[in-house]
């Protein structure tokens, strides 16, 4: 490998002294121990000869010119925040692996005819502000709602740590013609890459989450003296929504869907009361929309059948909606192909989970790698992938960085 | 009818103007709100001519001397005390239909050769101590446990409250030798008399709630990047153990075991983490020993076969364990014939709940008369039952009254 890891690694390191304190990392969005982290890797991306300036979202966009700067750049990077008691690797990896490929290139004198671009999305994480992706959104147009007013836990609005740092969140906009490409490499925060042993994951598609509140009203009634048949119980009809919602996430597994049903409480509550009441909240998450409709029609047909059953009543509620990314072909192959190339084992996998680069994909071309994460492990001061592992991340990103760039031979410059 | 059920109204309805403030009826075990609706009944007791003392128990005894007062008494009661927020029927219904009895034999000089006694009994409803039917346990030398150190949601420790009147527990135990029989009647507080359009059921066994802490350990994960195989969803292991313990009950109908998971608490209960760990607690009743056996089997096989399917973990701890009181086979029958006799419809069923009957019948022969409840409410200001099916109830309970202590003729005297 041609890359440093140790060099990469204590950058990682170094990244990682901001915002460790108390239980794992807390490097929130717009706050101080964020902004610190990310002057400190503008400090490192200046020190590799690049022209380095934040955005009007907070985006770090940190450039190596190229040998014809009116090419649209090629760029790759994650993001820098993280949520309350975070890991080390969430983001990190993808800024830090990025810089690597920058800090390698200059090792070896390598010129590219496109411009490179390392972006650090802000504000990556919903966990300050309730709302993902906001950098990235801003940069791709895609920002909806009264973002706003959006406000964290101490009540701190998002528009006033944006006016703090001069921030505005409507000019970050992009046109297409600036980028070629984007690319990010990620922790998988989740279990496939380790339950097959693979060391790659090449992303094909970015799942997204179609939410339901389900409100399942019963009759709470003594758990002594109601017989079963006169029983209208709750958590009964609830089990077999969420059974059913199983068994349809199963049948769908080629196409990688997941329904999980994360929510469940129930009223009033008592062992000697039959429950009367539950509030369900249900996540089905996918890349394919057939498959996922599937899921949500099994999910009413079995909404339907419990409240004729056992005379519920259930009301349903579309707490989001969102529309999943296939990521292009001709950028999955070309992943392929240097995976091949360097002989690095590789899995064709969905993104379960939201990534800046599901923005992206609506810009330019994207490309997403996955590497291992430990027990599937994110959003945990245990998260942990090993330097080897990023090492051949980052490895396959610079190969395919100077494919798309387009590297200029000796004689041509 | 020959019972002034205006006047059985009247009575509870006074009954009831004690404790009644703010929501429902609170007239808690060894309160002031208690004691003076004590006062009040006993002196309603001493107006009809009867002996009327408190023993060290707290528990009313009234007492209508018969022809021959070497004999043991026929006794009826309930008790007086309520849930925090309970209704006017549970419990008060057993004493006004006790003294309304009375009040007919008295109306139509009728002796019988047995004396008769009313008992009220203290404490029955567990919720100011935790613990249930005190006033009858102490009568039959059933308490177990420190029980004087039990406190209320105040603090206030039992023993205090026990101190305050001069009570002592140990003292208040009977000989069986004193009591011929004793019956009940209280409201059915579930929806089977309702349901079946019967006035009256006839109590064929006092059911015993076996209860269990099931604590299901999963592994917690992320749930758009879990691939469904990959999943340790406890929610769903305790779904599945929820539907096998409902599908046993059906088939214990037969026998009115029923099975309930009342509380169902999911842990991290976030809508993107698949449940790592669900604590439910599961409440199995029944007045036959064996078909409850059946239910806890197949409540154990549940939990290995999501052990093995899932990959769970789940402990299971015995909350109670107590055993089923069958009524005596001669009082049920007795019963059954002064309903045919007076011409109303009876339902053979057990209790579900606990009652001082379940006590009584280990001290003598024991009856226990339902009347319906609206909605199978109780425990709830919106208990209801109508003065019309009380009077039905109390009708029968003077007949079968009547049988045991042996009315004496007019010649006999």
């Amino acid at each position: 490998m041609d890359l440093d890891i140790k060099r990469l690694q204590t950058t990682l390191e170094q990244l990682n002294e901001y915002g460790n304190e108390g239980q794992g990392i807390n490097r929130l969005a717009y706050t101080e121990e964020e902004q610190e982290a990310k002057n400190f890797f503008m400090e490192l991306c200046k020190k590799e000869g690049m022209s380095v300036r934040l955005d009007t979202a907070g985006n770090i966009i940190a450039r190596r010119e190229g040998q014809d700067p009116s090419l649209p750049a090629v760029a790759f990077g994650s993001h820098i925040d993280t949520v309350y008691e975070g890991g080390k690797y969430d983001g990190a990896v993808g800024v830090v692996a990025a810089l690597e490929v920058i800090r390698s290139l200059n090792d070896k004198k390598i010129k590219t005819a496109h411009p490179l671009e390392i972006i650090s999305f802000a504000c990556e994480e919903s966990a300050r502000f309730g709302y993902s992706t906001i950098g990235s959104k801003a940069m791709t147009g895609l920002l909806s709602g009264d973002y706003e007013n959006l406000r964290d836990k101490d009540g701190v609005y998002l528009k006033e740590e944006l006016s703090k740092y001069s921030l505005n969140l409507e000019e970050a906009k992009r046109p297409k013609e600036e980028l070629e490409v984007f690319f990010e490499i990620h922790i998988e925060q989740g279990p496939a890459l380790e339950e097959t042993g693979k060391k790659i994951g090449i992303v094909t598609g970015i799942a997204a989450p179609t939410r339901f509140k389900l409100l399942v009203k019963g009759l709470a009634s003594h758990s002594g003296t109601t017989p079963m048949k006169y029983r209208k119980d709750a958590l009964l009809g609830a089990s077999e929504i969420a059974l059913a919602l199983e068994e349809q996430a199963m049948e769908e597994e080629q196409y990688d869907t997941v329904a999980t049903v994360g929510v469940c409480d129930v009223k009033p509550g008592a062992m000697n009361i039959v429950p009367g009441l539950v509030e369900m909240k249900v996540d089905i998450r996918g890349v394919s929309e057939e498959s996922k409709a599937r899921v949500i029609e099994k999910l009413q047909s079995a909404v339907e059948k419990a409240e004729a059953k056992r005379g519920l009543e259930i009301t349903s509620t579309v707490l989001a909606e969102e529309t999943p990314v296939q990521l292009e072909e001709r950028v999955i192959d070309s992943l392929k192909e240097t995976a091949d190339k360097l002989g690095h084992s590789y899995l064709l996998m969905p993104s379960g989970a939201g990534h800046d680069a599901m923005n992206m994909a609506h810009l330019c071309p994207t490309g997403m790698l996955f590497i291992p994460s430990k027990d599937g492990l994110s959003h945990n001061p245990q998260e942990y992938s090993s330097i080897e592992d990023i090492g051949i991340g980052a490895e396959l990103l610079e190969e395919e960085i100077m494919k798309w760039a387009k590297v200029v031979k000796e004689a041509e410059r």
